[in-house]
């Protein structure tokens, strides 16, 4: 069998491939580079018109990930999704508290789900950092209501929660919440490779910035 | 704001709104959680057409699992995935070479993905075992040649890589190997989630019939 096997050339094809879907939607290169890494991530040109992008949030992102801003997810697979060395040269890193007995505990008590109660636990400590949700529309929903309630924060929220139970409803309240930059996918679509191909996207320019 | 918190309730809702998108296809029990988790994992179910389960596939992982099986993947994201847990209470366990070194370091010298130079070193210990890709056509390629010119014999591939270089053709082959069962998604879509979306949806009979 005859296939491409070097690296380099399979992100260059694949971004030449993925090229001409974005070419109606007139973007500026930083956000044509989230558009193209949610696509790769996904296999699935149809993220190029549903994709949702606050205005200045890329340039808020990329700022405080530059300034060594912390990260913080609702599970494991958005963590492992997350380029961690590069974000670590930059003096961020990444929390995640899905697994951790008390967030499971206090979630149990309240009959909420584990990743809402870990968003709470983390309450102001999300201000100046990023929130990056790729699972759980309950997290989600949580976030908005620290932002809305208690005057928390984050410098951006890459909410990209998945399925057909308030993932789609979650993400709108995110587009619409007027208090802070947000990137988010509109509909039932999304996960923790497309929150991580988010911010790995936006990792990128801090490299090519410092040069 | 009101919306479904509670873990068992969301995930019933969600199979519920999943099930009318799959009745033209006369799925038994079995095979419907496959394509069901897969849909949830994607929040798309415009899966439900291009999944690919070959004939036998689900009962061979199913019975390689509750005998103790190890599952071999490209990638951490797939490792993270998948029910851990549940898996070592069967016997198995997960394993991953992305991240190592020899690995990295021969990738690197004949031009070659890491995923890719991972399956290689694999090689033989595949047999019986379960492989799942959720990322590299590369690892997907090498497993079929694996097969088809090593006689190594895995008892299912999950081979649900993803993207526009290389993932279609990897998965249809995949679904023409005629050597060994497969699960996989036709075309460009595809990813970690849902490579471990289908095992872990296998895993849940195991405990149905323990139970």
């Amino acid at each position: 069998m005859d296939f491409i096997k070097q690296p380099m050339e399979i992100e260059s094809r694949s971004m030449e491939i993925i090229a001409p879907h974005l070419q109606a939607f007139n973007l500026d290169e930083k956000t044509t580079k989230v558009y193209s890494r949610i696509i790769h991530a996904a296999g699935d040109v149809e993220y190029a018109p549903i994709i949702r992008v606050g205005e200045g949030a890329i340039d808020a992102a990329i700022a405080a990930l530059a300034g060594g801003c912390d990260i913080y997810t609702d599970v494991e697979m958005v963590r492992t999704g997350i380029n961690k060395r590069k974000l670590a040269s930059f003096g961020g890193q990444v929390h995640c508290l899905i697994a951790d007995e008390k967030v499971a505990a206090a979630a149990k008590a309240e009959g909420i789900t584990r990743s809402m109660a870990a968003m709470r636990t983390f309450g102001a400590a999300l201000d100046g950092n990023i929130v990056a949700i790729g699972n759980a529309p309950t997290a989600l929903f949580e976030v908005l209501r620290l932002i809305r309630e208690e005057g928390v924060r984050p410098a951006c929220v890459v909410g990209i929660p998945v399925g057909f139970v308030g993932a789609a409803d979650s993400k709108q309240a995110l587009a619409e919440n007027g208090l802070v930059p947000y990137i988010t996918v509109a509909g039932t679509k999304g996960g923790s490779p497309i929150a991580a191909a988010a911010i790995n996207a936006m990792m990128y320019f801090i490299n090519n910035e410092r040069g």
